[in-house]
């Protein structure tokens, strides 16, 4: 018996801290405790491995055991065995690597946070929510857990359509809705890229937006045009001189961020112009459910549903972490649309599809909404109130409705302001940043507040900390 | 007084239906009836409406509400009021149209269910399920409800690198995998098309594989190259002709659907390739967990991690319906997949990836598997004898692991057969659909049987079934 067998033998009984347990168990160790000694060096390249008869006797292991697990690592490519020659490591297993680990493990956060667009988190309903979880997955047919239909769950178009009439005025019926993950991924539906999108032409967006909207939009090869926002939302005459514009993105209910809701006269006109041209309007209805001073504005897909894409989601109402939206779609656009989802649901998970449903149908969505109205308002009352006593140079605006407001700042103050705020630990955007590059003419100077995000007990020290970054009188 | 608006002011009445409850509902009723009478014609464009004097007189409702309810409407665009001519409707509401609801609710689906790819969703375990999602969702902290981490939950990467190190060999760690919405959701990731693909050139892929792959490949505009499968496999020795390719998507475990493993030849070779190519080997694990015979294959990835992309999801596992995924990433890739995937999160929600997480941890996982391999087992064996009793001329492959058997049949019978079958109401794919279009040869005949698929109630009727449907011996 050749001595390096049984010392190698020894060698990885000793350093393999097999835990035994059944045989299986035992085999599956054995397989890990061999594949770690082959990546971590000890076992080399070439080396030849003991006879399984030694291993198994050094290790107090069944030799089945052993030639099993010499077998598995074969078929994996770890070991070779050639008649003749033994088992050996083979060559062309790679030299240990450090995994790299350094990579962040979370974003930074400031300790003020008032990022627009993001709901207070803390105030996810988790015992409502778990509640119609329970619900929805006990009551729910055994088919939901199989393929899904690619418009998304048949109880969640029903419940989504119910709602939007009632509280948006939305027109549709659940075949017309197509759930998805919110709107980056409707608008991934509407321009799936590859050369195959459902819409043609360019989009004219608004002048003001999200970046991430406008990056979407250039991943996606869609062509954008600038529309001028004033004080009655997006100047959608400027529609008819944008001959190549096949469709225009819209926040009707509340331009974002600058705040207005869109004039009657241009809601008509955008539905007129997608008329007369072939063309949709996509309406972005991204926080639609908090109006403040009266009934919300519906939406201007009520107009015409065969010439409106309504584009909403429970990001703002609930939490951006969910991941669900919707597309309420013209009749022409369904089968295109599913076209480009696929045969089957391909995001939206059927448990949070079937709790939504269940959410909405108990109730629990329009108290939550009540519930979040109320404090969202009360802050943006206070954010009022501040100013009013400690910036009376700032004009607060946009806040009839939403999760934030524009403070205007005095020329020039922006970049100061958001160095200031940086400094400060406050986390918010400059109104500069929403603005399209190819916008013309000067961009004014401000500040978009999102009142909406913090917790209720950091609400107070973030309001205080903005008012300490803002510019002085002049 | 003009008796045309006390007319028009008693039929809206009449015909409303208010359900008057506070005052907030009677006027959002009143807002709705008006949106109906307008939509369905009884309110025609251009025509004028009662005084809201009149009308509130007419409903015994309040003036305000009246009056709120015309101010709303008209800036939603459903009513213009213009100084000296009263309240009219808005001229350019689209008349009436019949929202069509002829499209079919529901896939029409055959009695006896025999389709690979999908697991028994009768046996999705919803008791640990929600148990796993309240323990999940009450420990969550409240950022996890703010916007997500793209690479996902900390929570979910580390419990699925600490599950596929153990069960499948594969060494990673939470930092380099980013969890997706399974196995075409993450190739999406790695292909995002609109010419920005994080992966370059051409990818090989198996003679054989799944039809929506393909198309998915394509609709991204990824060219292709076919790989031979044979009884060992892919013949990944045809890589090295393959100037243009710059991956290849394999999988090891157990070939779709023609069921063998990769060679432990082959596996070596695949990644001696990529290294020389400075190219990665795609590993779509999709049903590795299921093995009946002895251990589970490893992954491919253990071999090498800086070559090889590992695929994984819950699809086979758990369901198709959840939704979750993951990649398991080179470290050179993690920064160009997270940019293509964007800055947050963009589709699996929080409530699943960390229930997933505790299902995982809690070990419930585990014991879903084991008993889904016992059951699965059970239903090969019992495929196995009724073929070698009432179809001895029919040759069974594949099935040492996995959800699905081939079902070799005489040359020239598969049409014939999937034709019976589909008469028999029996719903199973035949195996030229799963064959590339470019593949060179002739195609044998068979048929490709999920075995998974049916409900335990239906499976002995399923089986009895596509028993009938098997062509006679020669």
């Amino acid at each position: 018996m050749d001595d390096s067998w049984v010392n190698s033998g020894q060698r990885i009984g000793a350093d393999l801290h097999l835990e035994l347990g059944r045989d299986g168990s035992r085999r599956a160790a054995l397989i890990t405790a061999l594949r770690e000694a082959v990546r971590d060096g000890r076992l080399a390249p070439g080396s030849r491995l003991p006879p399984y008869r030694s291993l198994a006797a050094d290790l107090g292991l069944a030799r089945n055991t052993v030639s099993q697990a010499y077998a598995e690592l074969v078929a994996e490519g770890w070991l070779t065995a050639r008649q003749g020659s033994g088992t050996r490591v083979a060559e062309r297993v790679d030299p240990p690597s450090a995994v790299r680990t350094a990579r962040p493990a979370t974003r930074r956060t400031a300790p003020h946070l008032l990022l627009s667009g993001q709901p207070d988190a803390s105030a996810f309903p988790r015992a409502a929510w778990l509640a119609a979880a329970r619900r929805a997955v006990q009551a729910a047919p055994a088919e939901a857990f199989g393929p899904g239909d690619p418009r998304g769950r048949i109880e969640l178009r029903r419940a989504v359509a119910e709602y939007l009439a009632r509280a948006r005025g939305v027109r549709t019926d659940p075949e017309r809705i197509v759930v998805c993950a919110g709107f980056a991924a409707g608008m991934r539906l509407l321009y799936p890229g590859g050369g195959g999108g459902v819409l043609r032409g360019a989009l004219a967006v608004e002048e003001y937006g999200l970046p991430f909207h406008r990056q979407l939009l250039a991943a996606v090869g869609v062509p954008t045009r600038v529309l001028t926002v004033d004080q009655h939302g997006a100047a959608v005459g400027e529609l008819v001189g944008m001959e190549d514009a096949g469709a225009v993105l819209l926040t009707p209910a509340h331009q974002f961020p600058t705040g207005g809701p869109l004039h009657p006269e241009r809601r008509l006109a955008a539905v007129d112009w997608a008329r007369a041209r072939d063309a949709v309007v996509l309406e972005d209805d991204y926080d639609g459910d908090f109006r403040y001073d009266r009934q919300p504005v519906g939406a201007v897909q009520g107009l015409d549903p065969e010439r409106v894409v309504y584009l909403g989601s429970v990001s703002k109402s609930l939490s951006p972490a969910l991941r669900i939206g919707w597309l309420v779609l013209p009749d022409h656009l369904v089968d295109p649309v599913l076209a480009a989802k696929g045969e089957r649901e391909g995001f939206t998970g059927v448990v949070d599809q079937l709790t939504l449903a269940a959410f909405l149908e108990s109730g629990d969505y329009d108290r939550h909404l009540r519930r979040m109205r109320q404090r969202y308002r009360e802050r943006r009352d206070e954010l009022v109130a501040a100013l009013a006593e400690r910036a009376p140079q700032v004009t607060v605006t946009g806040i009839a409705a939403g999760l934030h407001a524009v403070l205007r700042l005095p020329a020039g103050t922006e970049p100061a302001t958001l160095r200031a705020a940086r400094w400060h630990g406050v986390a918010l955007f400059g109104l500069a940043s929403f603005r399209h590059p190819e916008a013309v003419g000067p961009t004014p100077d401000g500040l978009v507040v999102g009142y909406a995000a913090p917790p209720d007990h950091g609400w107070r020290a973030a309001l205080a900390a903005l008012c300490e970054v803002l510019p002085e009188a002049d």
